[in-house]
């Protein structure tokens, strides 16, 4: 006997999922135009026709619903990345990609819609947990490219593991953090280019 | 026969160059406790008790005010280092002492007086020509120690030393300028320690 299959629900009405899928893109439209500190969740509620207790349903704050724009983006840069450094097999070009890739797909997310700016500046100065998670995986894809050129010989092996990933964190988190990259614009894809070499010659065994 | 000299004029009054150093004096203080943004040239004469028009017949604007103070704390800080330096013989003490000065001195004459970071932002942001100048020199003093430890053999020789002078200017700079170096403050001393070693390790012959 198998068990009957729930009825199909046509008229149900939008999941949850659905619901704040569309607050989200809603709010990113509306922070794009007119600046995520300017924008109020009344303002986001007229917009989008809702009331503003039916958001607050979904999100506790105005934040949290940037919060989610912010991961978003940051999914997208750290996709890129991936997909960048997969393409290459030595770890020294891994390297290279994997600066190159950050810093550009991370200028234009950030700042080619200038007010959603206000957003990544915000989660950049608190920091949200968004960007927290995201220099996490910064760090532990730079640890994992620098175990690999360990293990064939492309990077010395005398400085501990640990040291080399901050050292180098540091080096690339003034392009990476939108905060700072704002000041590092206009130069920033032939400075990359200078400090991944010069971090590559620090790794050289 | 000799030239008469000139007769003594103890009533003549205070030079031009006192003027100018009196005006500093009073609009450094001005500034440290009201901002700079925030002053204008008015409250600056009503403060000091001169004219508006006596002040401008030393300074073109506030702005030319503020560039002296600040040409004054970067001198500050570029004496610091040069003694810093000196007190050293082997290129990369040298180059450790330079990072380690610049940031510490340049975080204490920025940020000890909150309010006269304002003009350093300013001043970082357009740039001033004092602010060039001071870049300039952080430039040269780079090249003099990297030039004095390709000749001892201590650094390598390969790359050349423009790019060299180039990539260690960028690793040093989210450190030395005040737009970048307030996100930078709680960590400063750890993460140049850091990069120090890390540029000495790209350096290794």
């Amino acid at each position: 006997m198998t068990q009957p299959s729930p009825p199909a629900q046509p008229s149900r009405g939008p999941t949850d999922h659905e619901v704040r899928a569309q607050i989200v893109d809603a709010a990113t439209e509306y922070f794009t135009r007119y600046g995520y500190e300017k924008t109020t969740v009344s303002d986001l509620a007229k917009e989008i026709g809702f009331s503003k207790a039916y958001i607050y349903k979904f999100f506790d704050s105005k934040q949290a619903i940037g919060e989610v724009i912010c991961a978003n983006r940051l999914a997208a840069i750290n996709a890129a990345v991936n997909e960048a450094v997969a393409e290459v097999s030595s770890a020294t070009e891994k390297f290279r990609r994997f600066f190159k890739t950050l810093v550009a797909s991370g200028s234009q997310l950030f700042f080619q819609d200038r007010k959603l700016y206000d957003i990544a500046a915000v989660a950049a100065a608190t920091p949200w947990p968004s960007v927290r998670g995201y220099e996490e995986r910064i760090r532990q894809l730079l640890s994992d490219i620098l175990r690999q050129g360990r293990e064939t010989g492309e990077f010395e092996r005398k400085t501990p593991l640990d040291e080399t990933v901050n050292a180098i964190f540091l080096v690339m988190k003034p392009y990476f953090n939108p905060l700072q990259l704002q000041y590092n614009l206009d130069s920033a894809e032939e400075a990359t280019t200078q400090l991944a070499s010069l971090v590559l010659r620090s790794l050289s065994p």
